[in-house]
């Protein structure tokens, strides 16, 4: 990485993301697709459950599906080679932040990996061109009160703010305009990441806004606890992320969407703290202005903290799944159970694609697959239980509850399912398929591709 | 009534407001709490369950509970006592509306019937004394097109606008400031108030804000669904009004409240109409402009039209009832079955003296009323069943659902209520609990009373 000026900075915190995340790439750095000396497909790393995995299907599939010949390679640029433009200088700002005692850095590495969000387009940006425009400074707030600190001197210097939650955002949300001419900051909130408190009798858990999900429903299970909330990207995104960008969750049939479950929260602004005077779910007057808070990715303020309702841990969590001829009749079940209002807490449809892909990254000792008795990729078979191949769809659905709520949840959408002509595809196929969705993120970029 | 201006009206609508509601209380003109010959309470009309009835046991708990001797009467004022004001005159809003062949009317028994809501203080002042500033002149569009015609008119000719539907509003948003100059139009509702569409694929409805909720919900019926919102008003309330006050339903558990409810709307403001661009039920993405309209009170534009979601008729629909020995259980029972998340489209817990009141207003031949024995009024018990008559509490419940749906719901209800020391009350009882909130609103003013 080559950058043509002094790095200024004070009191940096040694933060996951500067250390297991990529600077180019979805997710951990152990974790990768890559190509094995076989010509297999296989994923590094011990965190998923294709990890150190085999999946021989997968490259024929792909190269065929995708018509692209994994022999040519375009490696992506080296950290050693991208350059770095010096930040807008705001000598003001930096003499603040000091004065404050603020975590800051201005340090190339730092600014690039708070810079972009998770598009595509900004992967390609980093592996292959440039990043536009990167913030000028990054700051790690450690309370609220440096929060509102850090807005004041921003205020006052004339800078612009960009908070930065997980990073996972796909919405261009994180991107410094190139047209901007003020110093840009932003505002890391890796340090407010504290579960402030659970209320066992209501049902509600206060947390810093910076705390990464999978950190909170983690430390909410050993309580007895769920927050209910699985966004794709519950293993970076943080609650303040949620808030900010008005995310669902897999599981929302059940436990709703972020904005079903934010209860009270602290909003950051020029202004002063935004909050609600109560504490209650629900107000029966007046406009809501959580709902304005909620989506609004950072462009009026700064969430900081956030009540949320929480959930007793199911009793029971099963997994289960079904398979229908052609993604119409699929289609039409899922309009079925809606309108029947027996939703599970997740219950998600794959196309024809994802289907047959969800198969090609089979690893190699599976037993659904091998009862395909052929691998896709070749469409040796036309048909598997009278399906066609090319026409089979699936959905995989997640139930939580107790055990009678779940038995009967299940045996009315395994009935509901034939009237469709769909198969019910088993348990293992349906945990399969749900946890899939977090290693495939891993898709979009490839170790030695 | 007296009121010492001349009339200015065009092309005036025979409204169910000025026909059937009374002027000055709660509801249908001919449905009343009143006193008979034999000096016991009796309810008028033939519109609810209590209608012909009476309720021997109501009169001496009333008298006992709230120390009040029925002998001594207060008669309310007559209507045509009532001095009415001169509206604060706009020639140019007149001319307006005359040239735009809107229909209006500043008579001013019209203007003195919009001229508030159902608060109690509403009906005092409506009983005792004078409403202290009325709107000056009531508009009745007939099209989207003339809401948008009228608030051009109204921001031309300096003009406030008091959008009305059901009028049944207790936030006193009806109410026309007293320091207003300006000339005050209250705009009824109450001929927009058609359906316009059915998606039965969809499950949606999109109606014309006026409608009546009785209406609406009756004609879904006839089609097979409903809307599923039940607030207490729904016999006069309309699908605007609903909007507008953020209002919630007794059946919220299955079905939402307003604001989970709504897909779509048109809000007519003085910079144009405001409509999102596509009709589905949710945006993972930005603030949500509906929920600062939901709650608005009519102070930032009128609500024209609502898209909302449908329900199928559900299987089975099936009251049910609770008796606690006390509030506390029951609030521990209510609290329970939030946690293990096992609501019923409705569950309402009473305190002791709505539980009171309630058995008091039982009708002569009640059977479960008999089963105390005795008139609670003259407390010759002192327990029913263990349980202290002045501490017992009860819940009512409403279950909808497919038949399986319903019977599991109320098989685990019933075993957790014994968890609490709950008796099951049947569903005799649960009905008469649950419809008694209909009637219970005329409890406010009395025929002869």
């Amino acid at each position: 990485m080559s950058a043509s000026y002094q790095t200024i900075e004070h009191d940096v915190p040694q933060s996951y993301r500067d250390k297991i995340l990529k600077w180019n790439g979805w997710g951990y750095t152990d974790s990768q697709f890559t190509i094995n000396k076989d010509g297999h497909v296989t994923f590094t790393g011990d965190k998923y459950d294709i990890s150190g995995k085999v999946m021989p299907h997968f490259r024929p599939w792909f190269e065929n599906y995708l018509g692209i010949d994994l022999n040519y390679v375009s490696p992506a640029q080296k950290l050693s080679d991208v350059v770095i433009d010096a930040p807008v200088e705001n000598e003001d700002l930096i003499d603040f932040l000091k004065e404050n005692n603020i975590s800051f850095s201005n340090s190339a590495r730092i600014r690039l990996m708070r810079a972009h969000g998770h598009t595509v387009h900004d992967m390609v940006n980093l592996r292959e061109g440039k990043i536009p425009r990167l913030p000028d400074v990054v700051v790690w707030p450690k309370t609220e009160q440096e929060i509102v600190k850090i807005i004041e001197g921003a205020m006052s210097h004339n800078c612009a703010i960009i908070p930065i939650g997980g990073g996972t955002s796909v919405t261009n949300a994180l991107d410094t305009p190139v047209t901007e001419k003020r110093a840009v900051i932003s505002m890391d909130m890796a340090l407010l990441d504290k579960i402030l408190w659970i209320d066992r009798e209501n049902l509600t858990c206060r947390a810093e806004a910076g705390i990464v999900g999978q950190s909170l429903e983690r430390q909410l299970n050993k309580k007895g606890f769920t927050c209910g909330h699985e966004p794709d990207s519950i293993e970076f995104s943080t609650l303040g992320g949620w808030v900010s960008t008005r995310a669902s969750g897999m599981k929302k049939n059940k436990y709703g969407n972020i904005e079903d479950l934010v209860v009270h929260l602290n909003f950051v602004c020029p202004k002063g703290i935004i909050q609600k005077q109560c504490q209650v779910p629900r107000i029966s007057s007046g406009p809501d202005i959580h709902q304005i808070i909620l989506g609004s990715e950072g462009t009026f303020g700064v969430v900081s903290e956030v009540t949320i309702k929480i959930f007793p841990l199911p009793e029971v969590k099963r997994y289960g799944s079904f398979v229908f001829p052609n993604f119409e009749n699929g289609v039409n079940f899922f309009r079925e159970v809606a309108s029947r209002r027996i939703q599970p807490a997740s219950l998600r449809l794959m196309d024809n694609d994802q289907f047959v892909m969800g198969q090609a990254l089979k690893v190699a000792s599976d037993s659904w697959w091998a009862s395909l008795k052929s691998s896709v990729s070749k469409m040796y078979i036309t048909s598997w239980k009278g399906f066609k191949v090319d026409e089979i769809c699936a959905a995989t659905c997640v139930y939580e509850g107790s055990r009678e709520e779940v038995d009967q949840q299940e045996d009315r959408l395994n009935k509901l399912a034939a009237d469709f002509h769909g198969i019910v595809g088993g348990e293992e196929n349906g945990q399969y398929g749900y946890r899939l969705t977090f290693a495939i993120a891993y898709l979009r970029v490839s170790r030695n591709l």
